[in-house]
């Protein structure tokens, strides 16, 4: 019996995890949740799995310290109550954006194997993770689906015999429209990806391939290869969620449909694989797989990414902490969908590297980078 | 240094075999060839790589005992001496047809590792193959690139997670013929093979699927499954080598370009993999695969292997040394290639089963199937 805590219950990949769980549940057991401020689905998922503890970290939304038999916290600060708990076996990291970082880190500093579905922290800080990680010896299983492909890939392989990950991209909902229209685009085209249903963060990160862009730094991390390794290429089916080549040429895909169970039951399960109910890929229909080079020039967050991850330090940090105040203040209508790459090229210019920060160093870059992205955005309108 | 045998060096498989030794020199050592005619060519292979010992299969083809520091013998009998060497560690087994078979057993009994090609001795022999391997705690690798890539699928997984394996067939030199078409097709339209160079025997093979049939039954020893597991999905570019779907419903997929030396090098060089100057696929170049349902009707010999299979006992035996017979007829223009399926059919209608043969019986029933098979080609001429 694995004991569960999800940071994050209540977004996309919190809610997909508790029904692999619900079908699993022989196996698994859930002892903590936490949302930011979806109270009412927390407390629906705590009197359908009744965990030890739970946590709402937007403090002001509930202040009962009990609920049923679950004790309640509230505040950012207590989810290290959870993810440090002693009779815990594996934390899923579900939360989105950079608000991860320190809960993840108590978990690796509290030995709990993580499945990791928050790319912001890697993107922010993955030179202190994996290192941390190393240290206390935890294994990290990655859930975005990417990340898990290329852990599929290697199983069994040696990391120092890779030469090259595909990292593919379905290419997102504007893959297809031309780069004059991007000025005309409804919210809603945006948000609304061919593929994949997730929260609407990832969908505009999707739409600009930054969400490509964090993951090549990702992978970087995950995997500990060589920037220059990782290829971007555009595969519209996103059905072969990566590919790694190893040295002797020979290349390894994992490929599924698009259902983000596949990927979290993977990670709760590693290392065995349990029967799944999710619909299975049917080779006799699917007919062909197309692949295409990604267009840098309409989606120029991709540069950005591979520069900023060249250039290292903290820069990652203050193209991750730009990108989620651009991408909250497009969500809000106040910047246009194509200014986006604009206003953090611009802050990433402004950025002073630090060359090997520490947590303390970075967060402070990601206060920064917010508060300039901000002003620059308010400057703007 | 892995000291190596190659029985059939002078083959395809054999010719490319020495080709990635010659590359990777210094962690290979050949300690003994074999060829079946191709004297002058072995007596090549011998200047180059200095075996200790040859053995010319077909004995009256040389007659000297010794050739430069090698000792040469003559006769299919003594093969045994190169397999049964203490001083050798990996078999390479790349004699084509039913003749791979009782050197094979040898090598396992002497607790050779063995890197498989031929497929005829499997489709023979699963069971005792397979059972021997088991006791003398032998690793037979395949080289065949579909069950090569199945293989690298399953690294690192449980083969009790296996839910189906995906068969690819390049479909092919006839996949796009019509079967009105099938009586007026010239001997070098089949012999001449879109995406592999190969030998005859196997060519032809492609042409009927029945390379594909074989495979199925040796995917079911190699890989202990079920038949209902085994799917053959055409795959005109020959890019994906095989698939595994495993329980959980993710897919693991081997790609490459198609050249033996990719298998090969993997069968040599395993559990490790080396650096190899093979052409890398470039999926920014590849645009696209396809796939499609194989048409049973055009190449009722897929139909004809699954019954074998399914039939099991000595029907495979019967089904690879009517097929031998067949092609080899075809070969000789004795046989129209329409013929060829009819002809292996027929002969697997008078066959009385025998549930658990021994080797003994196999070699049997093999050589009563060669024989009815002549019989029935010379009634049709």
């Amino acid at each position: 019996m694995k004991r569960i805590v999800i940071l994050g219950s209540t977004g996309s990949v919190g809610q997909n995890t508790l029904t692999v769980i619900k079908e699993l549940q022989d196996r698994f057991c859930v002892v903590g949740l936490s949302t930011y401020n979806n109270v009412n689905l927390l407390l629906k998922q705590t009197r359908l799995f009744r965990p030890k503890k739970i946590v709402i970290c937007n403090e002001s939304k509930f202040t009962q310290r009990k609920f049923l038999n679950t004790q309640v916290y509230s505040g950012q600060d207590n989810l290290k109550k959870l993810v440090t708990d002693v009779e815990v076996d594996l934390v899923v990291v579900a939360i989105s954006g950079s608000a991860a970082l320190v809960p993840l880190l108590e978990a690796i500093d509290s030995k709990k194997t993580i499945a990791l579905a928050n790319k912001e922290a890697l993107v922010m800080a993955g030179n202190i993770i994996m290192n941390m990680a190393k240290k206390k010896n935890v294994t990290i299983i990655p859930i975005d689906s990417e990340q898990s492909a290329i852990w599929q890939c290697l199983e069994g392989n040696n990391k120092k015999e890779i030469s090259k990950i595909y990292l593919t991209a379905s290419g997102g909902p504007l893959n297809k429209v031309p780069l004059g229209k991007f000025s005309n685009l409804s919210k809603n085209k945006i948000l609304n990806h061919p593929r994949w249903k997730m929260g609407k963060k990832i969908s505009v990160d999707s739409a600009t391939l930054m969400n490509k862009g964090l993951e090549i730094i990702e992978t970087k991390w995950l995997f500990n290869v060589n920037l220059d390794c990782i290829k971007v290429l555009v595969h519209p089916e996103a059905i072969i969620h990566s590919m790694v080549e190893f040295r002797d040429g020979s290349v390894m895909a994992q490929l599924s449909n698009t259902d983000m169970r596949f990927p979290i039951q993977h990670a709760l399960t590693y290392p065995q694989r349990q029967r799944s109910n999710f619909k299975k890929l049917d080779f006799f229909k699917i007919k062909s797989l197309h692949f295409e080079k990604p267009n840098f020039k309409k989606f120029p967050c991709l540069n950005l990414a591979y520069q900023a991850a060249r250039d290292g330090g903290s820069m990652p940090a203050v193209l991750n902490a730009s990108n989620e105040k651009a991408v909250d203040a497009f969500l809000n209508d106040r910047l246009s969908f194509i200014n986006i790459p604009k206003v953090i090229e611009k802050i990433l210019s402004k950025h002073k590297i630090i060359q090997r920060p520490n947590l303390d160093e970075i967060l402070e870059v990601d206060k920064w980078a917010r508060t300039k992205t901000q002003e620059y955005i308010n400057q703007l309108n």
